[in-house]
């Protein structure tokens, strides 16, 4: 059979253990990236539009979030309507902010493997 | 109760749609990155150590990505001992280079969201 590419030494080299799997999961990924954007917070049906998540999607991904104290969910009335407004909470952000620098890192990783071939490695170069 | 930012207009800002779940989860991420940065394929137990899995999990993820024609899977002998060669298929490293464009998205969007006084920004300035 063919010869495999020497592997590198380090065990775990591309494991990536920070990839919090609480915030790794596409949906939450896409919650988290609105709300960091938003630091005031949005309501329930502003984050819904940005994620195109349906509303019983939303809701049982912030129920994990909040429960992870990853966000805040604060019950008010907006115009005599009930409105929920989302935020990250301190610690949401920065658990975030530590979850995206291991991102970072599998992005440069790849493009670094990937080589000068792809546009990847020439747009992160 | 406290306004939240104005939304930005566009529906699915954030959706990430180009996250494809077989690419994303966490295991197969791992186990892509490692591939792509060995093109000559990687034998099983190496595939392994590099990714911090164990047999069970990386059998069932190789098995996932197999049937999405993502990575091949080669089985051989090795000085007499059986041995699996584990490589990314051509295609494979097409839809990884997409979701890669995809992921640095996010990480550009979520950096420049969280502003200068987050170390992300800082460094991916």
């Amino acid at each position: 059979m063919a010869r495999s590419d020497a592997p590198d030494r380090d065990d775990g080299r591309f494991s990536y253990e920070g990839l919090d799997r609480v915030i790794h999961e596409k949906a939450r990924l896409s919650v988290l990236t609105s709300l960091v954007a938003h630091p005031k917070g949005l309501a329930f049906p502003d984050l819904k539009r940005l994620c195109n998540l349906t509303d019983g999607n939303l809701s049982r991904h912030l129920a994990v979030l909040q429960e992870a104290d990853l966000v805040s969910l604060e019950k008010g009335q907006v115009q005599n309507r009930p409105q929920t407004l989302c935020r990250l909470t301190p610690a949401g952000r920065g658990r975030f902010l530590e979850y995206l620098t291991v991102l970072e890192q599998v992005v440069r990783d790849a493009a670094r493997a990937a080589g000068p071939a792809s546009d990847l490695a020439t747009k992160t170069a």
